[in-house]
């Protein structure tokens, strides 16, 4: 038998610690008092087990805990449930990490492209990588178009709806995937260069179907998905089988959880088969400190079981200005997000958009190899 | 047209409130800086509004912001993104309540049974409901069966599977929910009362589809779903298009969200459509407070539109002795949630059951009407 190593940061008085530990691993498996379980089986097999208590001098410690993997029925939901379902509604329990056992790892294909396969398909072999987003919502589809015409001819590799874009009465889904997928197709004969376009999928598990359908069938070449939105066990199912271009993941509403991100985005969400990884920048909109995003970058990309790495994605209020920076932060293997900022360029867009795709690919030959970098 | 009223908790010095309050309302509707919009038609109808800032003593703020309804598509993933998406990765923003507006809340059908529904289906007119866990996992579904038998004897209204039952290689759905179904309907033809067996449903949407089928043919009268765990789009959809039986909501792993209770499991579960909603009572095994608790209560069963109301189910670390006083507390239109306290009883499970059963009964005669405790 075989058991996820699961590691919580517990807000405790030192005294209590060893008892807080003690009903975590309950409450994450049996959910009964300890009292309750007289069956030899349970005791041994389902129990959750406190295996290391290291106690923080600031009054928050870490607990492993280890949970069987039986309990998770290898489901999604049910793992979610098993990591963290009572515990996150203790606010002195964080989830920080989970070192998932080789049979767990082994029923998930995880990304089915991942850094190799989007690199194949664009093209682009060592370089790192450009993405721009379509904004702001309320744009009708020929606007929304014509922005994908000008991204395009400046190179960006990749263009994604805006996660706001979902299925607007000012731009419906099927119309706005149409006419964006023909400007990209249209300014790509003109460059020569791949650009890929990712629409964004967004609704219920019904709806979710019906836009992949429309995206394959308008030929996009990537999608965008927000799993903490449409679930992550709708997100998971949908790319393993009924998808068949890169996923390209995106972090609304997950970081509502008390999830620990390099976990959540970087690993969890890498398992359920995201090929490209959205995630806040440090020193941008949001206050992820720099460890937080090399360990999202590094458990993106880390050898793992039979797991393709997954593209780090770095965004949220950055700047041409940092392109050089966060390409020497994260090495070769990212691909540098700007949104609002090069809109802000206006008339202007398509020399603002050259001038971020060529400090991008200007910044690789300064770096060194990305073996080196992600060892 | 429409908006959705959103109040959010925000720290912020006091200096940077308004700026802080616009940043909000830019990065929960366009997402790019107010430069940016320079088109009429999304600067009126699009961009969100900052309709009220309420200054707090002690640095912690309320704002209020409108949000465009149409924004929203109707679509439950949309409308999740709009409330809380990116600001969900914001440390300093949580999300305290939302008041839609008529023609977005007219799109949803929310309960279909709600407390009435529920109670003519146990012929309960006014007085409070009892429910028992089915715990812990790892018993075999012989096991599970045998207290259903106990549980059901006992009088016991409602009996869920705890939510860590999924679908495990010891105890099997298909088998676990024909094993408690059979239980529950000879040990009724013993009692002559009525009690429903509420077999949970965790999984992908392919996987819900399939255990909802399994859990009708079998002749379950009701079911358990935690919305967070499945994802709340799946939930709603399952709830609106394939499942005819009254609907149990979970918790486990909502908590997670830095989302106020009272509006996440009382409000937006409900509009969702869950008839009953399981929630951590207070001075229980969870620290919610009184306060959060009543709040709660008082979503699911406010007068609201075109929606049935709720039944709340206080839970977590109930015991029989406090059942007088959730009564008390709670008003008749309660069902009281008692789990692993009960099991401790051992061999004496059934009359630990019946004095539960008793107690939630008798206090029934000493409380006000429920007109007047609900209004």
């Amino acid at each position: 038998m075989s058991w996820l190593d699961v590691t919580y940061r517990v807000r405790a008085a030192p005294a209590e610690l060893d008892a807080v530990a003690t009903a975590i691993a309950l409450e994450q498996s049996v959910e009964v008092p300890a009292e309750v379980i007289r069956d030899a089986f349970i005791a041994e097999n389902i129990v959750g087990r406190v295996e290391e208590v290291h106690r923080g001098a600031d009054g928050v410690h870490q607990v492993r805990i280890r949970l069987a993997t039986a309990t998770t029925g290898f489901d999604v939901a049910q793992t979610l449930n098993m990591m963290f379902g009572n515990s996150s509604m203790h606010d002195h329990v964080e989830l920080v990490d989970v070192e998932f056992p080789p049979d767990f790892v082994a029923r998930f294909a995880g990304p089915r492209f991942g850094i190799q396969g989007i690199r194949e398909l664009l093209g682009a072999d060592t370089r790192p990588l450009t993405c721009a987003a379509l904004k702001p919502q309320g744009l009708a589809p020929e606007r929304l178009a014509a922005l994908c015409h000008t991204l395009t001819l400046a190179g960006v590799d990749i263009i994604k709806d805006d996660h706001g874009l979902a299925d607007q009465s000012y731009a419906p889904f099927a119309a706005r995937v149409a006419a964006c997928q023909r400007a990209v197709a249209r300014a790509q004969r003109e460059t020569g260069r791949t650009t890929l376009y990712a629409p964004n999928l967004v609704g219920s598990p019904r709806t979710l179907s019906a836009q992949a359908q429309i995206a394959r069938s308008e030929g996009a070449q990537m999608v965008l998905l927000a799993p903490a939105l449409v679930g992550m066990p709708a997100f998971a199912e949908l790319v393993s089988e009924e998808l068949d271009v890169p996923v390209l993941a995106h972090p609304s509403y997950a970081g509502a959880a008390r999830v620990a991100p390099p976990f959540l985005l970087g690993k969890w969400f890498r398992l359920l088969g995201a090929d490209a990884v959205v995630f806040p920048n440090f020193r941008g909109r949001f206050a992820y400190s720099e460890q937080v995003c090399a360990g999202i970058a590094r458990n993106a990309r880390a050898p793992w079981a039979n797991l393709r790495p997954a593209l780090p994605v770095p965004a949220g209020g950055v700047i041409v200005e940092r392109s050089r920076e966060l390409v020497h932060f994260y090495g070769a293997d990212v691909m540098i997000l700007i949104g609002g900022s090069l809109l802000k360029a206006g008339d202007r867009l398509l020399e603002r958009t050259q001038a971020f795709v060529a400090a991008v690919h200007d910044s690789a030959a300064e770096i060194v190899p990305v073996a080196a970098a992600t060892a």
